[in-house]
């Protein structure tokens, strides 16, 4: 347990704030700790009736690289991460899924940052209209279970919540 | 891809640096995104001759709350994941192990950051002397896989990475 003695809200921006905490730690000692704030995220592995995983290829400034993910985002001011799930895979994608189930909800990073992710299943996939916003530039593909099986355990995705997704659903569906 | 427009130094702290950067888009508009820079990670999966994982309890300001994770720590300047890996080992939990296997490399949260942390599994361990930064108030303990499996699948586990590590140890040990 540690007790918060003072914060200091660095900066506040459009997703992220960081904040610097100075807490007494049991041993009576002061320390520092730096922390980010984050809305919170979903991420949703959709799966078609051929059992075909549906990845996102998106350019992820943060690594200057791209990445194939799992779709995923950002929840707003007081949206369910249901809801937030849905309006995601829609926005995304283009799909509707008539079937879903919450898979998890883990921290991505506790050391600096209170971010979690909702982890959902979706299944019965319906294909809609995408309507992603202007700076998501994304690729969407199907990928067989011969093709992504050997993707996951062979190290080439990176991406912790598309391994965490795939993972806790082969783990719960045994 | 994205071009790099303008980059802005928001904030650059003991661990963490935060970055404000104009991006512009393959559609010609412009957008803003947030970075945070982190120096990178490891985190050790150790297992013990009767098959029984080591679990830290430890209190994260960010939660706000304790969880129990692998042991993990951040790279020092110039210092390979590996070595990393058998000081944080040894620094929090008095363990040396003779046998280290790495398991995958994942970013935590390619949205926002640029975190990496490499999943290394330690095996035949021999304990030595834990010698914990003045900052990490840490419980250990060894799991049994009876105690564990169920804690891994029913969602008791919230940290990403001792997931994460759990289940690509699961996956490649099949």
């Amino acid at each position: 347990m540690e007790k918060r003695l003072k914060q200091n809200m660095i900066y506040q921006g459009n997703v992220l704030s960081l904040e610097k905490v100075e807490v007494l730690l049991a041993s009576g000692r002061k320390t520092e700790r730096e922390i980010v704030h984050h809305p919170g995220a979903v991420a949703i592995l959709a799966i078609n009736e051929k059992g075909e995983i549906l990845l996102e290829r998106q350019y992820r400034s943060a690594l200057k690289e791209s990445t194939w993910e799992i779709p995923a985002g950002k929840l707003e001011p007081n949206e369910s991460p249901l809801k937030c799930a849905q309006r995601e895979l829609l926005e995304e994608t283009g799909y509707e899924a008539a079937q879903w189930q919450h898979l998890h909800s883990i921290y991505t990073s506790p050391g600096f940052t209170d971010e979690v992710v909702h982890l959902f299943l979706a299944e019965k996939l319906l294909l809609r209209k995408a309507n992603p916003e202007f700076d998501e530039e994304i690729t969407i593909r199907f990928f067989r279970q011969s093709d992504w099986e050997p993707y996951f355990c062979t190290k080439e995705i990176v991406d912790g919540k598309t391994l965490l997704a795939f993972y806790t659903w082969k783990c719960h569906a045994r």
